[in-house]
């Protein structure tokens, strides 16, 4: 039977966002709630009350299934949470708990991957068949597409794009490595570079943006003032891109992708930090930079909503033998 | 028709290596002779040469085809030379002018894809579906296998491994960038550390397997001195294989593959620099490094010829519409 709706719920470090979407990939309704800071069951119950929500009045027969995106590595064909950096839900088996009380088929998977399947599906990357996507947000994640299809490596546990080494005796990362490229890119890099700057005369731009107070600068903050051209904001953000590039380059002599996708919160919200990366990768790749676009992603916060439910109508087809 | 033999060429920037090869992966006959330092077409005369050579007494219905592996990046549908670093091949359209006076059919691909083919078809990485291969050398290439297949990317521009910056602002690179994994990896990069060492009291083991020359300190120098215990060699190439190392520690992240092949000259002959890399991606890559073992080719000088082979048998086959 083909059913006409799914539930997507992308789960991030800071909101979780969830929305029922139907096949085309309008969302017809949709639920935000910031991510609770306690232990892995406050979250996992906010997963769940946010689908309860979204299902009253739905018949069960309409619905393919609930898709998950958790910014975790998964071993997609164990559905298993192996390693989650900024959320406490290692080891969590999400899908059980959230199936206990949510009566449907539940799928988890990567963040990025979700955020890359819902551009492929709905957005700016319709129609590529190799592509990457880099999401920049409190983490940096991604997804990658070979042939059409999601590429999730042997067990499903790529896509950590974040976590490859920029510099080998780089700043911290969160993960507990040196020099990956979250440690420049991640919500807390730009912020942390944006306090310094708020402490000082020339980041009054930024410091407004923070309401006064320098402990309260965020990367938004920072964004937000780069985009009202503050100098010392743009040069935080153009720094940014330009470690962005240095990495894509390496993307694109290895994988010779034929498109880019940079999304996110600080992806989609920073055009210029994006040509700032595009510029990177068109002086210095190989060949290869020739085939390869690079640009911001269109599905904004939808993202990740709409590859979880896409990713629940490709199960529940799978599982019923349907084709696309 | 079932042909029984094909010609693999290994073009490197040192040596050319050729063999007649049996399906099953015998080489029947082969010839080495070394790369010439002039123009395009003396390199390709070479190749023609060796060719030639390989095919005296052989009934044209016999052969499949001849395989020709580069250090270059090949865009492999149009079969051109887009970019070579250590080979003047750039834009030379080798597969037309081989093919002109070698009247078979010709494939050509990069080298390190190449590599990877070998040791999928014949060698250590027989039976993987998804793994690495990195190749040491002049250059540093590879290649990688995503569902069991060579992938190549959106034009075949793919698997410049050699080029993934690892250091921001590093040591310049021969293809014209900055920090990437061939800055230190590459023969040139050992040798310059090697004549370092050399120049010095305590470098007496590298000088002396140069013959007492600092100016002729190779990177093989210092693999032999390395080999026989030497403590200055020992750091050199113990320090290649964590920066080795915290290169794949990206890819075992980003690509969660359950194999890293380690070949090329260098990293054939180095178990230890090897044995280096896996304990740092055993100790900071995230939960795919369970999954990966890494291993050092088993085919050595022959996986370029092995590869180049069982590509010219796969497109024959193809052509044929036959099937493995």
């Amino acid at each position: 039977m083909r059913t006409s709706y799914a539930v997507g719920v992308d789960v991030g470090g800071q909101r979780i966002a969830a929305g029922l979407v139907e096949r085309k990939g309008r969302i017809v309704k949709d639920k935000r709630t910031l991510t609770p800071k306690g232990g892995p069951f406050a979250v996992v119950d906010a997963i769940i009350e946010t689908v309860e929500e979204l299902l009253i009045g739905l018949h069960p027969s309409e619905l393919a299934g609930v898709g998950i995106g958790l910014p975790a590595q998964i071993d997609f064909l164990r559905q298993s949470v192996e390693y989650c950096t900024n959320l406490p839900l290692a080891g969590v088996d999400v899908r059980a708990l959230v199936m206990s009380r949510v009566r449907h088929e539940i799928t988890i998977d990567n963040d990025g991957h979700l955020a890359a399947l819902g551009e492929f599906r709905y957005g700016a990357a319709h129609g590529a068949r190799d592509f990457l996507m880099i999401t920049l947000g409190t983490g940096v994640g991604g997804g990658l597409f070979v042939n059409g299809q999601p590429y999730r490596g042997s067990r499903g546990l790529g896509g950590e794009i974040g976590h490859m080494v920029v510099e080998l005796d780089g700043p911290p990362c969160p993960c507990g490595g040196k020099g990956h490229i979250e440690a420049y890119l991640g919500r807390a890099a730009i912020a942390a570079k944006g306090r310094v700057a708020a402490a000082t005369y020339r980041g009054r731009a930024i410091l407004d943006e923070a309401g006064g107070v320098v402990d309260e600068v965020t990367a938004e903050a920072v964004v937000k003032a780069g985009l009202k051209g503050d100098e010392l904001a743009v040069r935080i953000l153009m720094d940014a891109g330009e470690v962005l590039g240095h990495a894509l380059v390496g993307f694109v002599n290895m994988l010779n992708p034929q498109l880019i996708v940079v999304g996110g919160g600080i992806g989609e919200s920073c055009g210029f930090m994006v040509e700032r990366a595009a510029e990177v990768i068109a002086a210095e790749a190989l060949a290869g930079r020739r085939d390869v676009r690079v640009i911001q992603a269109e599905l904004g916060n939808d993202a990740g909503i709409l590859g979880a439910a896409a990713l629940a109508f490709d199960e529940h087809d799978s599982r019923e033998g349907l084709h696309r």
